[in-house]
């Protein structure tokens, strides 16, 4: 088994890749579980829900807060269980979200962001972490075209009505912190081809499984 | 104007006396703000209902930091604002709880509680916080009747169901919080008769007031 998550600003195409994954999983007869951050767990929807209405008014540290409550229960009652079973968990987000948005975006401060995330995980990091990079205004028009044509979909509504400079500030927020985790970090050109974004991550994960093998 | 909390285990009678303390400012003009934990603010009622609903299972983790979301909504949507307009603030519950509960309670570390709880407060702590102490047995047994005559009330039902031993923990546990904060804790014998339990908190916020008015 693998635990494998996925990162990037809004429209880096996380969705499309998790989807492609899921099926190459299922067509090879492999046991996955496909998650999401916030709200793999069934308190996680209510939470999800709280986090990503655009009408709340939530302070920063509230905000974080809800985050990690909603990280803590989805590691052990969701991802954990499933490593256990050994099933490859796919998630989409987990805890560099936090670090990089509250971090990076928000102001708050990352090494007190990073400790208060290894006590929400108890030190579950994910095997492979794929990171989606791609210029904000390629990304948003993207995430703008999907969520018109999904109608009432609030999905990411809270950061998507934030400022562009934000999300340049997340994308750079995202290759720093990369850079200080690189064995758990794997970076995809995210403007490519999707073609040849999916045969890096094959590669990524062929690499890996080897390793893990011998 | 002045925050006072008041904590205690089920059944000590917070709420009884919290009614009589909001009776007697509205009798005396003053301004006050009566609030509770979990709950106070817009999105806390949300979080209450998650928290003290037993039917759900939140890992212990998750609950911590949903409490500490609920408080840091709390204390920057609810209470500072109505200390800045000058007004009491009295609360059903505070920060405490989630330390003795959680620590002495649930068996987390008491000192990572209290600097989780200090950035969940941002520095704001109570002026005065009254601890109502009685024999678990005799709190619990007033907590039944009073749900019982409350019907479908869920208010407090995750930790009602928790054994006699818990309890007996959670009071040692305030008695034990209570000794190393000696300036703010204000402990009250519960199962003196009302009127007694009354007179000591009356005589407790003259002194506290006499020597803030110097």
């Amino acid at each position: 088994m693998m635990f494998i998550a996925f990162e990037g600003i809004e429209g880096s195409g996380k969705s499309t890749v998790l989807e492609w994954l899921c099926d190459r999983f299922a067509g090879q007869g492999v046991s996955f579980l496909r998650t999401r951050e916030p709200g793999g767990s069934d308190i996680g929807e209510t939470l999800r829900a709280l986090l990503l209405d655009a009408r709340q008014t939530i302070v920063p540290e509230a905000e974080l807060f809800l985050y990690l409550a909603d990280r803590a229960q989805h590691v052990r009652q969701v991802i954990r269980p499933a490593l256990e079973r050994g099933e490859f968990v796919i998630s989409d987000r987990y805890a560099d979200s936090t670090i990089v948005y509250q971090g990076y975006g928000r102001g708050l401060d990352v090494e007190e962001l990073f400790r208060l995330n290894e006590i929400a995980v108890g030190g579950l990091w994910p095997d492979m972490t794929v990171l989606l990079d791609v210029d904000p205004a390629v990304g948003l028009d993207r995430a703008r075209v999907r969520n018109h044509e999904q109608g009432t979909d609030v999905t990411e509504g809270r950061f998507e009505t934030e400022e562009l400079s934000f999300h340049h500030r997340i994308r750079q927020g995202y290759l720093a912190w990369a850079k200080r985790h690189p064995r758990r970090f794997h970076i995809v050109d995210a403007a490519l081809p999707m073609e040849s974004v999916r045969a890096v991550i094959v590669n990524f994960m062929n690499t890996l499984l080897s390793h893990s093998n011998k």
